[in-house]
Formats: structure tokens, C-alpha cells, sequence
């Protein structure tokens, strides 16, 4: 199924704001998946596998139950939300996202941790920001605060805020498998509602000498900008008409094109890790270690 | 007077080793300077004005005097070398910085803060890493763990550490003024040992058509880009044998080329801000707010 609204989370504007500045505030622990995004990408755990708020990894492949973290009570609106409005049973995962001058590269999710119908992963942004766009294979979309969407991250999907203002989201994970149904990440049957319809975004016309303009780049890529072209090209399909998975076969192609063995070495792994397959605790970098 | 070394410590490599861990687990304050920064690049407050180590603030245009924050007593071995080797009453800050996939974009410091004489900077690494260096308008230079560094951070300068690998140092700022020597930042005038001569790095020639293969950039350059590239070419005189100060032209011309008014202002609103003037707390963004 693809990314779509499950529902929609009244908050209150006062209390939402006060726990944001208090997220905002909180130490920002280790990383585990920095490579998948480039400038601000921070997660506050509110729940794990482990309670602990230092761990930031996601169990997915050993599908362990999740508890809150001690960070959960700092926020009492997000703790009441989180506690009434979903299935406790369910829920593995709940990290506090901030993105700022950030893009994540079009990539698939759950490819390391075995099959997809397990995982059911739901976004929620705390505040509007007009600069923050989400996609998946199909659509580029606008999230709105409060909308609670079902992200179809077993696709490929990217995103991005080209804005130097904050976007705080609430990222949960839900256990799922036979006979789950979407409606089952609620506490209560009635918060589902299908109905609600996305904020579309609409983007040019793919222009007819985009290949060759990128192309050019294979002049000036080198291993110190890689990394910076790999997510430059990731961020196109999210303002003009062109596949989500294009950029992948662009990266290659230019690289192919500039004859340096190391760099299309490094742009056939990256595609492999991104969309293809990876294992648990594997470890790419565009860059030397 | 260039970037040059005054001095060499000897650390510990056992007790560096466990300050910087405990570094690593502290927890990452807000970051006032980021603008002039992609990638990892995090500051730990060991000594400010306020001793208040949630605070990065540079006070130079104050010039306020400074003082241990409670985590320097975390950093046993740190502290024993600050309090031996360097003048309290001379030091305004120190910061324990980390860098990873970073680079800073080719700038002058202190030009919002008054007279550059003032102001002295030094840079210590605490690890080495054959991936970072740094530059000024003369060198391009390799930083060795110990080696008391003065960065002329009134020249245009810039570094990197296009690895996924830390490189933790310390930053420590000292007031210095009418009649300061060099010498003056160490509590013993014999820890002063201006003999010691740095590792340059070797650039290859600038290629004869690198402007010509960088203009191409003009033709892909877009609101949603210009910051990576403006961070891309501020990176290529670390390699190439081209002037420091040739990327913000680059990035001009570029956009003049690309014939994106928008463009062209952010260009010239970034060279102004960089490299010529600007304002105590002015806060320019390549992206919108």
C-alpha cells in the first residue's frame, strides 16, 4: 500500500509547542543511521526496545517490544498522545525527529531485517513547515502537523527540508504481520480515518535536457564531493517529474562517465546499501574511514 | 602572520583516548556557527564566558574574560594540560570540536568583532587523521595530534575531514592586544618552540580547464543545490592549486551564469558574509528560513 493518512491528532498548540522547545533542549545522542541524510537529522528516543534514550537503533530484524524511555515524561503532551491515541502493544519504536537544511536520499527500508509486512512505520509532524516535502514512488506530498501518516518506507521514499527552520516529527514503529490492518495501530477503532486526503505537490515538467545537464557533473565529481552530488541528485525528483529511483542510475552514469574506477565502485555499492540490499549493522560510507 | 606551530604537547595517549570517549558522550549543545559548516561538526563548551557549558557563544567583541565550565573536570587530562601549559588569564575559550564528513566553507573570522589583533586562535588536535586539513591563503596544511597550532583566522581559511573517521580537537581562543606575543598564551615562556616545522600537503596543478568544467555547474545549480555547491568548490583549492578565495568568484559566476537573480544575490549575500563583513550575530542562510 502506499503512503497514505490513517488520521488526524488534534493538538493542542500551547502544550505542543512547550514540549518541542523542550525536545529541542535534550542532548542529542549517537546516530545510527546518519549516512542515509545529509545536514540536521536528530531523534530523540521516547521509546525502544531497551528504555534507554541513548539507544537510538531500531530492533526491527528481532522484532523486540518496545517501552517508553525516562524522556517520555519530559514531554506530557506527546506522553499523552502517544499513550492514548495508540496501541501500546503494537508500538516498538517512538523517536522525537528534528531535520533542518536536510535531505534523506531515496532509499527502501526494512531491506536488512527480513520481510516487510512485519514493520508499519507512521509519521506525525509536530509543526507546519511549507519547505518540507516527503515522497515515495508514486507522489510527492506535503505533510501537515497532526496528520498521522502511514509512511510506505518498504518503497523507495526520500525527503527534504531546504529550509533553515526546524521540523520537528514524532517517527513510531508498529509490529505488524498476518492480519494486521492499519487500523490497528490505534487505541481506539474510531481514530482511523481514511478519508482524510493529502496535500499533493506539484512539480515541473522534467526538463528535456536534464540527463545532459547532469551529465556535466562528471567532469567535476570527485571523492570529496560524491556524497554532496549523491544527495543533490537525490533532492531532484522532489521538484521535477522524474522517477524517485532515477538518481541512482544518474550517480552511476556520471560516474561511469568521469572513467574513475573508485568512484563508480563507490556509486554501484551506494545504490546496492540504499535500494537494493543490506544487512543488519552493515556499515557504507561514501567516504574513507 | 600564517598559520604556524608554537608548540608541541606530549600527550598521554591512554588518558587522550579516555577524555576523548568521554568527550564523545557528552551530550551536543545548540551551535551558533553551523552556517559556516556541512557535515558533522560539534563543539563542547570546556571554558567560555559564561561557564555555562550549554553556551557556544564567541564573546570576542566583548572581549569577556573566561572560565572553566563543570565539564572540564570530566576531561581529567585536558584539564591538566590547559591549567599547565596556557595562561588562564589570557584564555576566553576553549571548545573540544569534533569533525566528520565535514568541511568549513573558505572565511574570515572575527570581522564582526573589531581590531583582528585581538584575537588569537589555536587549534590542537587530539587524534591524528590522515583525511583532515586545513588551509589559509598561503598553505594547505596536515595538523598533527599535540601540535599547538596558531590558525590565522583573520586569513581566509577553511579545512576539512572528508572521512567518516572523528577527528577531535580542541579550539582555544585568548585575548591578545597591545604589545601580545605568541609566547604569551603558554604559563612557561619554555613550552614556546616556534622551531617546530608543519606538514604541508602537496596539491596537484590546477587543471587549465577546471574554470571551464565548473561553469558546467551553472546549468544544474538551483535554491535547493547552491549550498552544497558552494561547499564543493570551497574544497578545491584544498586539493588543486588554485587561490582559497576563488570559490566565492566561482560561485558567482556560476550564478550569473545560470541567470537566477535569487541565485545570483544568495552568491553574493554568502561572499559578503564570509570572507568581507558582517554583523555580531547576523544570520545569513544559503536556504530560506
Amino acid at each position: 500500500m502506499a503512503s497514505t493518512i490513517l488520521g488526524r491528532i488534534p493538538f493542542d498548540d500551547e502544550r505542543i509547542a512547550k514540549d518541542i522547545a523542550r525536545l529541542a533542549s535534550m542532548p542529542i545522542p549517537q546516530e545510527p543511521y546518519r549516512v542515509f541524510t545529509t545536514g540536521t537529522w536528530l531523534n530523540i528516543n521516547l521509546w525502544n526496545a531497551s528504555g534507554d534514550h541513548a539507544d537510538g537503533f531500531w530492533y526491527g530484524h528481532e522484532q523486540r517490544p518496545g517501552r517508553p524511555t525516562p524522556l517520555l515524561d519530559e514531554v506530557p503532551h506527546l506522553h499523552e498522545v502517544l499513550t492514548t491515541w495508540f496501541n501500546p502493544d503494537r508500538l516498538t519504536m517512538v523517536r522525537g525527529r528534528n531535520v533542518v537544511e536536510f535531505s534523506i536520499i531515496p532509499h527502501r527500508d526494512f531491506i536488512e531485517a527480513g520481510e516487510v509486512e512485519q514493520f508499519f512505520r507512521v509519521i506525525i509532524l509536530l509543526e507546519d513547515n511549507e519547505h518540507s516535502v516527503n515522497s515515495d514512488e508514486d507522489m510527492v506530498f506535503h505533510m501537515r502537523a497532526g496528520e498521522v501518516w502511514f509512511l510506505d518506507a518498504a518503497q523507495v521514499h526520500a525527503a527534504m527540508n531546504m529550509s533553515s527552520r526546524s521540523r520537528w516529527s514524532l517517527c513510531l514503529d508498529f509490529a505488524a504481520g498476518p492480519g494486521f490492518q492499519p487500523a490497528d495501530i490505534f487505541a481506539r477503532p474510531e481514530f482511523y480515518d481514511p478519508s482524510l486526503r493529502p496535500t499533493l505537490v506539484e512539480r515541473k515538467p522534467a526538463a528535456p535536457d536534464l540527463p545532459e545537464r547532469l551529465r556535466a557533473l562528471s567532469t567535476v565529481v570527485s571523492r570529496h564531493n560524491i556524497k554532496d552530488i549523491a544527495f543533490l541528485l537525490g533532492r531532484i525528483h522532489l521538484t521535477e517529474e522524474v522517477p524517485i529511483g532515477a538518481s541512482w542510475d544518474w550517480l552511476i552514469d556520471i560516474t561511469r562517465q568521469s572513467g574513475d574506477a573508485e568512484l563508480i565502485d563507490i556509486a554501484e555499492r551506494a545504490k546496492k546499501f540504499f535500494v537494493l540490499s543490506r544487512e543488519v549493522n552493515e556499515d557504507f560510507t561514501f567516504l574513507p574511514r
